[in-house]
């Protein structure tokens, strides 16, 4: 939502006349400029992150830069975005196709794990990085964003969890919140032991955890 | 263990004579410079850590500095060391001293939580920090150190748990890496909600998630 909203403002700032290629042109331009800086930003960290270096590298003027985005905050907060996008792309749009209930978090899980081993072609994932960069400073339009969308994660979990139980899979007493507690460690291990430790048996720990996660959520446990 | 090594090379390097004096005094100084670069880490990360800048602020001269660590890669190897440390006294040791199976474990998950929340004082945890600067470059010193006591902390949670067994408190089919695994999973949620995301509820899902795990682990389980 965020990105089309800057879109927005792209469009506003072409001039008249032939608006639909330039504006075309803008929004390629923007997309290589947020490419190249997420990847920059898996190098250098967030902080690291230039709008020289940036601009040497996408063969842009310092200005032409500017054009796009106004402060390094600004890009930083692009960038924030675009991470964003791909997680609901290729995370949480395919689980909210996939049947309410258990058979749904079971997709979140599913794409959750592929977008973790993908990460690791990021070099980690960017918002863990962000988090961890902005941890304390509290009021950083970084930090800010980056915690939104964790409670926005968050949140979307709980929620599959509260439609699992209005489903009949999962028992009333259950708690969302908490489900989505232990989700959520389950799959920031992964991240750790597939990502970082490539740890042959990650996945094995990951799939054993989150069937132990579901069984006590049912209704009707099945035997150990 | 690494800790007293470095002393030894300290000691070593130091000419006779007043040997003990001297030593004390550049134990004294490398500490400082030690506990100085890990406030520089916190604030802007492993990879902007500046014998230059560090120089400056423990009033040193670089060379004065180089006396102490010959690289930027031996400053941050002693500083990781010293955050290894610091957890081997305030989570390891104590658990260690705590009598063996559930009760040690219970020990070892306190001042985890303790740890971690003392963390955020550090502007979350350096050795996450680490992980995710170094996250894809294999062979790179740092990298390595982390992932070493990553492995090391593992093996601790999983010989806790395979003494839980040996003492009858867990059942003896519980796999003791599967207990690792989610344990682990448990206190970094917590150190995400608890320092990030500043969430009032984080102790309480982590003590729900741990009980349930160390319920689901004994021999004779408790109703839910």
């Amino acid at each position: 939502m965020r990105g089309s909203a800057d879109n927005q403002t792209v469009r506003e700032r072409q001039p008249g006349g032939d608006l639909a290629k330039g504006e075309s042109k803008g929004e390629q331009t923007r997309r290589t400029i947020v490419s190249r800086a997420l990847s920059l930003v898996s190098e250098v960290g967030w902080e690291g992150l230039s709008i020289g270096v940036l601009a040497e590298e996408v063969k842009l003027s310092k200005s032409g830069l500017f054009a796009h985005f106004k402060s390094k905050e600004a890009l930083q907060l692009g960038v924030v975005q675009e991470v964003i996008n791909r997680i609901t792309l290729n995370v949480v749009q395919p689980a909210l196709a996939a049947p309410r209930g258990e058979p749904r978090l079971r997709v979140l899980f599913e794409k959750e794990l592929e977008w973790i081993r993908g990460e690791a072609g990021l070099r980690g994932c960017p918002l863990q990085k962000a988090a961890l960069e902005y941890h304390n400073r509290l009021g950083h339009p970084v930090r800010e964003r980056v915690v939104h969308a964790f409670q926005d994660w968050r949140e979307l979990v709980a929620r599959c969890a509260k439609t699992a139980i209005g489903e009949g899979h999962f028992r009333d007493d259950l708690d969302p919140e908490q489900f989505a507690y232990e989700f959520d460690g389950i799959t920031m291990m992964y991240q750790q032991r597939q990502g970082l430790m490539r740890d042959r048996d990650a996945a094995d720990h990951a799939q054993r955890a989150f069937e132990s996660l579901l069984n006590r959520s049912r209704r009707s446990p099945r035997a150990r």
